[in-house]
């Protein structure tokens, strides 16, 4: 990672555009990174590529950044969802930071039948994905959806989009390797991955998911592994076999 | 996750073999957990499987327990090493953990020529490698081994054992997967996943490493990955072609 600032601002950007800071912007740059007027930065807002930016006034209240040029241009992941059931904090936090680093469209937290933490902040959670998008170089950021109950997501689930669900009661069923080459072909399209909570999906849920006909059931490996493990996992599998890894 | 307390000792397990707790033991199984006699437990020693055990004495300062029969036979992961450069302390001890999960054989830290965090206690990551066993169900614990140089670490490598290294410049190449996919006859025997520091290997490094008959250069995808999470991307894919996975 360089040294140089990365910075992502809901304005937008382009040649010659000029960007006014707010105050808290400003305590950021000027206060806590010590940037000062002529100082390079790079900027994204989601929509409009990197762009390496010039500080044209710094001041303790606000300030002004001028685009300079186009650094990296605007590349959005596949049409990805990641629903998952949100665990612990802290590994809520990875689950959201890995996604953005792994590459998807659309965060969706759900409420499960056996989800522990009920709880999650839609807004912390797309904080913490502007973070995480900041830190690794993305131009992308995810949207983070409300949280919902998995059942009601499943009643108006789209039917084009294909859903792979990590299903640990799915030994002896086909790996996920296997399954996701299979479908090379016949998954076109957008996909959604479901990893279920700490404790498994309810015997009532596991039924609901095998009856549909966008459903993918896939066993990761012998060993019980975490949600955020298995979010990561499930991640690159897709990513290699029907993603942009390819 | 079932409620029932997991736990490693160092001692060996067998039908009827009693296994005397020493005071820390004691104190957790009595005093943390609150387990009395006739409670049950899981016990594992990484060698002998997984044991369904019953507290036969409970005390403050020590205790007994029996095993009473194997719940899981002993299941060693492929032979997979992930020699890693530690990052930040919190996602060194998320490297291991993944390690532990995703299973490996041994966990090999080395300083490349840009690795920021030099110090890492291996005796600390042991610990931790058998607190994510307890935690995954695995009956493996693997090795942590001490930190070492990449260079010496080279020297000495065993040219018969394969090497994954993930390579951020490897932009343009094979993708993993293919890599690993035509890998899947030639590739038989020993491995290990090469992950480098944040910074990525320096320029002699990299050289060297492409230099050799037994390392196998592969690029995880467009975006940048932090070590932890290209860790357990490679592991998922090598586990998913070459390893247990399959």
């Amino acid at each position: 990672m360089s040294g140089t600032v990365r910075l992502y601002v809901d304005h937008p950007l382009g040649q010659g555009q000029t960007i006014p800071l707010e105050r808290p912007q400003a305590h950021y740059l000027f206060g806590v990174m010590r940037l000062e007027a002529g100082a390079e930065l790079l900027l994204f807002n989601g929509r409009d590529g990197e762009w390496r930016c010039e500080v044209a006034q710094a001041g303790k209240r606000g300030g002004l950044l001028v685009c300079q040029e186009q650094s990296k241009p605007q590349a959005a992941p596949p049409d990805l969802w990641l629903v998952f059931a949100p665990v612990k904090k802290a590994r809520t936090d990875f689950i959201v930071e890995k996604a953005v680093e792994m590459g998807v469209r659309r965060l969706v937290p759900v409420q499960s039948d056996f989800t522990n933490s009920e709880r999650i902040r839609a807004d912390k959670q797309r904080a913490h994905a502007i973070e995480a998008a900041e830190q690794c170089g993305a131009t992308f950021v995810p949207e983070v959806a409300e949280i919902q109950k998995l059942s009601r997501l499943l009643d108006h689930w789209p039917a084009e989009r294909h859903l792979l669900f990590c299903d640990e009661a799915q030994a002896g069923g086909s790996s996920a390797l296997a399954g996701l080459l299979a479908l090379q072909e016949a998954g076109r399209g957008p996909w959604a991955i479901l990893i279920g909570p700490e404790g498994g999906f309810s015997e009532a849920e596991r039924a609901r998911l095998h009856g549909f006909d966008f459903t993918h059931p896939v066993a990761l490996g012998p060993r019980i592994l975490r949600a955020e493990t298995a979010a990561v996992a499930a991640l690159t599998l897709w990513q290699a076999v029907l993603g942009d890894w390819q």
